[in-house]
C-alpha cells in the first residue's frame, strides 16, 4: 500500500508518494500561493497529489492516506488552527480535500513530521524516544516519544526555538526576549559571525565574503573555522557552545534516547556532530550517567513528504 | 487492597500505608542515617514499614506493593542507581528489601512522584498530561504524558530547574551557569531580596527581620511584597517574570494540560498563582490558543508517600 505525504513550505508544496518502507516513489510540487482562496488552493494541491500517483504509475485506489506537514498547528477532524504559509486560520482541510480525494487525511506540524520520519526511516529508526532539532533561519524541533509525536495537550508544543535562554536577552521575531533560537539558529550565528568580523577585517570570514559582510551565511563561518581562522574558531565555539547548553537542556528536561540535528547548519556534518558531542555533557546534570546520543539527519528536504505520509 | 509509600527525604524517612483512593491510613517515620552499612539501612526502613502496616490495623497480606521515592536516579528490577540523601550508588534496594518482606518494589525520583500523586489523587487529577514543578531551595519536576510518569530513555530527565536560562549567568551547585533553579527558586527569590533590602535598608523587608538580613526568606519577601512595600513588590515581580518564563518554556516546549506548582514558594497560594497565570502567556508563541491550566499543588507533603505508593 501506498500513502500521499505533502510538504507545505515557504515557496513551494512538494506532494510525494510514498512506499511502505519510506521511500518517496514519485514527487511533484506547486508553488505556495497564500494569494489565492483557500477552495482553489486545495483543490491545486489536490490535482497536484493525482500527478504524482499518475507519476508512480498508480491510481487513486492504491493510496491509504493522505499526510500533510504545515509550519503551523493542526487540528482534530482535517481542521488546520494556523498555517502561516498559506494564511490559513481554523481551515477545514479535510472536509474540503474530500471533495477532490476522499481518503483520509492526517495534519501535523511539519518539524514534528520531519521528527517521525527520521525516527521510522532515518537516522533514529529503531528508537522509542528522540527530539529532532532543525537549525535554520530559526529552530524548530519535533519531539517523539513511545514511537509516536507528542506535540502537546493543545498541539501548541514542540517549540524548542523560544524556550527561554537568556532571560532579558536578543529579541525574538515571537515578541519575547531571549529565545533559544535567538543563540542557537543560523541567523544567530550569522549575527555573531558579523559582529566578529566587523571588529577583525583582517578575518578569513570577511576575505570570504571579498568585503561585502551582508554576504556572510553560516556555512562562510563554518568554513573559516574549519580552515582555522581564530575569529571564526572563537564565534564557532561560542556558537557551539550555546548550541550545547540547547542539547543539554533538552536532556536535563526530557532525556530522549536520540538528538537529532537537522537543517541547513547541519550541513557541517561531523566538524558540528563531534564538537557537540564532546561539549554537551558538561552541561547534563546527571553527567556521569548514560546519555541521549546526538546524530546528524540524514532525510534532508525529503524528511517533509517521508513524515506526512506516516502519519496515521 | 493496600500499598506502601515510602519517602527519603533529607532528614527524615515517611512511610505509609495508601489505600486504593490514594488517602494515607496510617504512617510512620524514621531519620535518614547515611552513616549507617547499607544492609542495616534497608532492615531499617523494612521496620518501619512494618509497624505502618501494625499501626493501620492490617497484615502484609493486606499490601499489594511497595514504592519508594528518592532523590536520585531510579533503576530496574529494584535498583536504586543513585541516591544522595542515603549515600546509595547502585545498590540493590529490591533485593536488599525482599529479605525482609517479599513485596513487590517500584523505585522513582521523588519529584516524579509527587507528579503522580498530584495526577491521580491532587489537582491535576482527571488530566492525562502535567508538568509538576516543585519550587524550593532548589527546582524540582516531575512529567506526567499519557497518566505515566515521563522520567527518560535513560532514567535522568525532570530536571527543570537545570534547564539554562540565562547563558553564562549565576553560577549552579551542578557546575554550570545560569541553571533555571538559579531564577525560579525560593533561594532566587531570597538572593534578590537580600540584594534589593542591603540597597533600600528602609525597605518593609528589613523591617520585618528587624535589621538581620539573613533571616530573610522567601515568605518574608511575599509577605511585603502582599503589604504593597515597593522594593518587595519590584523583587517580587522580577521573580513572577522569572517563574512565569520558565513556566512558558515548558508550554512551548511540552505543552502539558496543567502545570501544577508546589513546594514551599507555592504557599503563597493565589497571590503565586494569579500573578503567574496573568503573565506567562504573554511568554507562549502560540498564545492566541489555548494553553495549560496551572494550579497549586494541593497533596503537600502527603505527595512523596502517596506517589510512591502509586508506582507499578
Amino acid at each position: 500500500m501506498f500513502r500521499i505525504g505533502i510538504d507545505i513550505g515557504g515557496t513551494g508544496i512538494q506532494v510525494g508518494v510514498v512506499d511502505g518502507r519510506g521511500t518517496i516513489i514519485a514527487e511533484e510540487s506547486i508553488p505556495t500561493r497564500k494569494d489565492l482562496p483557500f477552495p482553489t488552493q486545495v483543490a491545486q494541491i489536490a490535482q497536484c497529489a493525482r500527478a504524482a500517483i499518475a507519476a508512480a504509475g498508480l491510481t487513486e485506489d492504491d493510496i491509504e492516506s493522505v499526510g500533510i506537514g504545515i509550519p503551523g498547528i493542526g487540528g482534530r477532524n482535517g481542521e488546520i488552527i494556523k498555517c502561516t504559509n498559506m494564511d490559513w486560520n481554523h481551515v477545514p482541510f479535510g472536509a474540503e480535500f474530500a471533495k477532490h480525494m476522499n481518503k483520509p487525511v492526517h495534519i501535523a506540524n511539519d518539524a514534528d513530521v520531519a521528527a517521525l520520519a527520521e525516527s521510522v526511516a532515518g537516522v533514529s529508526a529503531g528508537t522509542s524516544s528522540s527530539v529532532f532539532i532543525t537549525i535554520g533561519t530559526g529552530i524548530g524541533s519535533g519531539i517523539i516519544l513511545n514511537g509516536k509525536i507528542w506535540n502537546g495537550a493543545h498541539g501548541i508544543g514542540g517549540e524548542l526555538g523560544h524556550v527561554i535562554m537568556r532571560l532579558d536577552g536578543v529579541p525574538c521575531t515571537c515578541g519575547n526576549n531571549g529565545c533559544l533560537e535567538r543563540y542557537c539558529s543560523a541567523t544567530a550565528l550569522i549575527r555573531m559571525g558579523l559582529e566578529a568580523a566587523e571588529k577583525h577585517p583582517g578575518s578569513l570570514i570577511v576575505q570570504m565574503v571579498e568585503g561585502n559582510l551582508s554576504a556572510i551565511k553560516a556555512k562562510t563561518i563554518i568554513d573559516a573555522a574549519r580552515e582555522n581562522d581564530p575569529v571564526a574558531l572563537e564565534v564557532y565555539q561560542t556558537y557551539i557552545s550555546y548550541l550545547s547548553q540547547a542539547v543539554a537542556s533538552v536532556v536535563n528536561f526530557l532525556d530522549p534516547e536520540v538528538i537529532v540535528l537537522g537543517g541547513g547548519v547541519s550541513n557541517a556534518g561531523d566538524f558540528l556532530l563531534d564538537a557537540v558531542k564532546a561539549e554537551y555533557p558538561k552541561h547534563v546534570i546527571f553527567r556521569d550517567q548514560p546519555m541521549a546520543d546526538i546524530r546528524i539527519a540524514v532525510l534532508g528536504s525529503r524528511a517533509g513528504i517521508i513524515g506526512a505520509s506516516m502519519l496515521s
